[in-house]
């Protein structure tokens, strides 16, 4: 690991690269009891709340993890490392298990020692698109899987290095792939290099006075091709548009060869096959590159709460903001469950008196909105808040004013972090979200909540099961489910999956398996339910044509 | 013919019908030479300018047309009939010579005795999705070639009833697919059978106080299916959104079955499918249902016009709109040679008016501008018209006022009708549209330009060659060209071709060959160069998969 490490941070600055020492979210030396990320009056709350029991479960130490040996072909490695150099061609231990898997609640156990990572046999660190372009080649040619790997970031599956039906499976890293290409300031686009972290992204547009705007609670790790592979969407996608709204243009390594595609911003010659590519999780090809929309950095920001009293209250006002598009860049509603873990997570006696006032004001169940406005002058925030606010008159919004909002948007790339803590307390921490036509929301977040509690719920465990809308669209929007409770020790891989499947089971006739988080391995069995069987037929066709020898991320989209 | 149409007529008020006993615009029974549409001073102008001589070229009468035998073989025909009823396969030479082929120059040459009209062997009026699937079963096992025909609108052959490889071909009108299925009016949504023209689906939204808002120039006659087939734009698309981004879910008969998709406003779970379904053209599937999202009727407008002196200035002017996120709903910039021909083809003192003011303000290149506003209410309508013309504060455009706009919107559908009486004139009168980056606009307006007037210039003949903008994006925007020239007798098609040919060639290295007219047969063999050769043999496969005889749309879309 230090070897690539050492290489790539001296040589690029990849930053990112040394979280990967474990596979979790905490900074390798961080304090994992860092009472800044989980303080102590939380934990009580979690444990009154939960049931959760005083133990602490920390990371395994890395000799007690099974690794097996690399089962690499020797003529394979030999011609990945004619390709890459054999620098580029990592089989040590410490690398192969820095990629095993990525940060789901299972990926995050299995590096706990419970289950084994799926390791790959090798690492490999191409520089540029040619070279990508040819270890597909060789990976073709010896039938060897390969597993496209961004940030690692994702929590389906994604980069699990399954093998399918090949001897052996390696992990190509696209870190070195970190360049903006250009920018065209006229047509606002940039070009970047899949394997761009977003910080770094937003730090290389920043010198052209641009922004992506695209900030997922992964924003921290993952990469430009991540968030194109996987459908990505960030906080502020009201405002900024969903990441597939952003690809103009991308650059495909397929074992059949380069594929580029983005000529104009729209066009009628046949299909978008832009969205075909977008969404495809590695499946069909490595992005190497992608063609993005940019727009004008923001100046200004204004982010507030307000509280609306019940979820049907809540959901009419963002449904009302996004059917006269006037949605503010970001806009949130938690749930009473979601609102009241908010509030007691944070404590302290701000929070008291909040609670306090909002009782005085007869507020019931009370739902947390952020509203969050960025534009480039004080007089445009000024107008486009104004006219989100005068859409609200008649639903009568109770302010809580910019300390609110501010403090969400300071703790909003906390989650993964707190995760990692939680894990360590013993807690049985996931997330899973889902999207629907405003007409079923209801029933929607019914149904999961009612699938997640009733699986979840056991003697001396009592599950929280918090929700929020964090997309909004004129026709629907997103839920976003997080699920604590007490591990399961006798089975906690079997507790989560249960829980997931009765969830994936209730959002069946009602909504999408995942608004945001795309298929990996996870979501892939309930794909025939929602694209049909020929929808299936079909993007098993685009892999064969593109992927004739079927090594690309084995066991990930396509059932 | 009138077979047809007397049953529909009576039974489902498809008043599109009669159209098609002639393929042009002009409703049969019209005046051709009606003045209103093609004014005396307008063709004085004409002639003065292109150098148009005086004479007629009526349509040849029905029986001056070559129309063959039907080759539907008997067994077909009488499978046919068994799932249609006798009296929905029309195998009558009228009815054949009605659908055959679309709109474009050629097309309409073709109905005027100059080359061959591609008459199909039988048309068929299927009652419903599974009418439409076991028609589709019926020419997979008789090999029959079938092509989907809502409005027969389309200006790139896409409609033209060609054999391929197959020995006969039947057209599938949607005709009696006319009804609005279902509306939610919660989530906004509203579900349309395919055939239903744009003019009955306001009309039935209307009554749930809804709009679709999508205007194409060939609204009066194209179908909700036609729109999703080719990924239709309206000329309100910068308000309403163009119309992929309306469609949220499509019922689809295939070969294989029924497929339908859209359960979300959006998703991760894998590649949004329903974007390669629009834009299909008939090629992959029959799309016998969508599912669109819908907005409140406005219930005020606003039109108006402005004038900027020079192309650039009219661009810039577009660009600073779209890239501020304040286009009005219908933003045109016409350049300074459609400005003119736009002025001269008016004619009258207001006009005269209007460019004496022109120049007394020095404006040397008047690029007129179109800006339309609609909205629920007048302050909601102020307020963007506000916010619209102060990006626009620096640029100084001359306002023209409302005169102008509603000018523009009353007769914004009259192109296709001017066009029959300006072939009766002997007019070569033909349109095409490309998009690009704002960085290579100008470029490639100049290169299509010249492209088009380098080839249709000849002794006696100076083409006029028109262009605009209708469409603009944050990164780009489309260019709409319009020419005119006196038809050149000695060989009609081929100087249209030839032009057709130069520009397509010249869109090359900077756009997309089609913005929102298709693929059709006309630009088939421009898809490699815009989607690579990869891109061609996803589609290949995706069509194998969905229609293994393929029998749907023979030679439109694919190479």
């Amino acid at each position: 690991m230090v070897a690539i490490c050492h290489t790539i941070l001296v040589s690029k600055n990849n930053d990112h690269l040394d979280h990967l020492m474990r596979r979790g979210w905490t900074r390798a030396g961080e304090d994992q009891a860092d009472t800044a990320i989980l303080p102590a009056h939380a934990t009580r709350w979690l444990a009154a709340r939960t049931g959760l029991p005083f133990r602490s479960t920390p990371v395994a130490p890395e000799s007690a993890l099974v690794v097996p040996e690399s089962a690499l072909p020797p003529a394979a490695y030999d011609a990945l490392c004619a390709v890459l150099g054999q620098q580029h061609v990592h089989t040590g231990r410490a690398e192969r298990l820095g990629r095993a898997g990525g940060l789901s609640y299972l990926d995050l156990l299995r590096h706990r020692g419970i289950g084994a990572p799926p390791v790959p046999d090798a690492v490999l660190t191409p520089a540029d698109h040619d070279a990508v372009q040819r270890v597909l080649e060789v990976c073709a040619t010896h039938g060897v899987g390969v597993v496209p790997f961004g940030g690692g970031t994702s929590v389906v599956g994604g980069v699990a290095a399954l093998r399918g039906d090949k001897a052996a499976v390696v992990v190509l890293d696209l870190c070195r792939l970190n360049e903006l290409v250009s920018v065209d300031p006229i047509s606002r686009l940039a070009v970047f290099q899949a394997g761009v972290v977003a910080p770094a992204a937003e730090r290389l547009l920043a010198e052209h006075g641009m922004t992506l705007g695209h900030v997922p609670q992964s924003f921290e790790r993952a990469t430009i091709g991540g968030f194109a592979a996987t459908r990505s969407s960030g906080q502020a996608s009201a405002g900024y548009g969903r990441f597939d709204d952003m690809v103009e243009g991308v650059r495909v390594a397929t074992p059949r060869g380069e594929w580029r595609l983005g000529v104009a911003p729209a066009s009628a010659a046949g299909p978008d096959l832009r969205q075909l590519v977008v969404g495809s999780e590695g499946a069909f090809g490595v992005i190497t590159e992608v063609t993005v929309r940019v727009r004008e950095a923001p100046t200004v920001r204004r982010y507030e709460g307000f509280v609306l009293d019940g979820w049907d209250a809540g959901v009419l006002a963002v449904r009302e903001l996004a059917q006269r598009r006037v949605l503010a860049d970001v806009t949130r509603l938690s749930d009473p469950h979601e609102t009241d873990m908010a509030f007691s997570l944070s404590g302290g006696r701000k929070t008291a008196l909040v609670r306090k006032y909002l009782r005085l004001r007869g507020v019931l169940e009370p739902c947390l909105m952020i509203l969050g406005w960025e534009a480039t002058s004080a007089e445009e925030l000024a107008l486009r808040r104004r006219t989100t606010l005068r859409a609200l008159r008649g639903l009568r919004p109770l302010s809580l004013g910019r300390p609110a909002g501010e403090s969400w948007r300071h703790g909003r790339f906390a989650g993964p972090r707190q995760r990692d803590a939680l894990l360590d307390k013993g807690v049985c921490v996931e997330t899973l979200e889902t999207a629907a036509y405003w007409k079923n929301l209801g029933e929607l977040r019914t149904a999961v909540r009612g699938a997640l509690v009733g699986s979840l719920s056991a003697p001396g465990r009592t599950p929280i099961v918090a929700c929020h809308i964090s997309h909004a669209y004129e026709t629907g929007a997103s839920l976003y489910f997080t699920v604590l409770v007490p591990r399961a020790d006798d089975d906690p891989e079997g507790q989560w999956r249960q829980a997931k499947a009765a969830a994936c089971e209730a959002i069946g006739p009602l909504g999408t398996v995942t608004h945001h988080h795309a298929v990996g391995v996870d979501h892939v069995p309930y794909l025939p339910r929602e694209i049909g069987q020929l929808g299936v037929d079909v993007l098993a066709s685009v892999k064969r044509t593109l992927d004739p020898a079927g090594v690309l991320n084995p066991g990930k989209l396509l059932p």
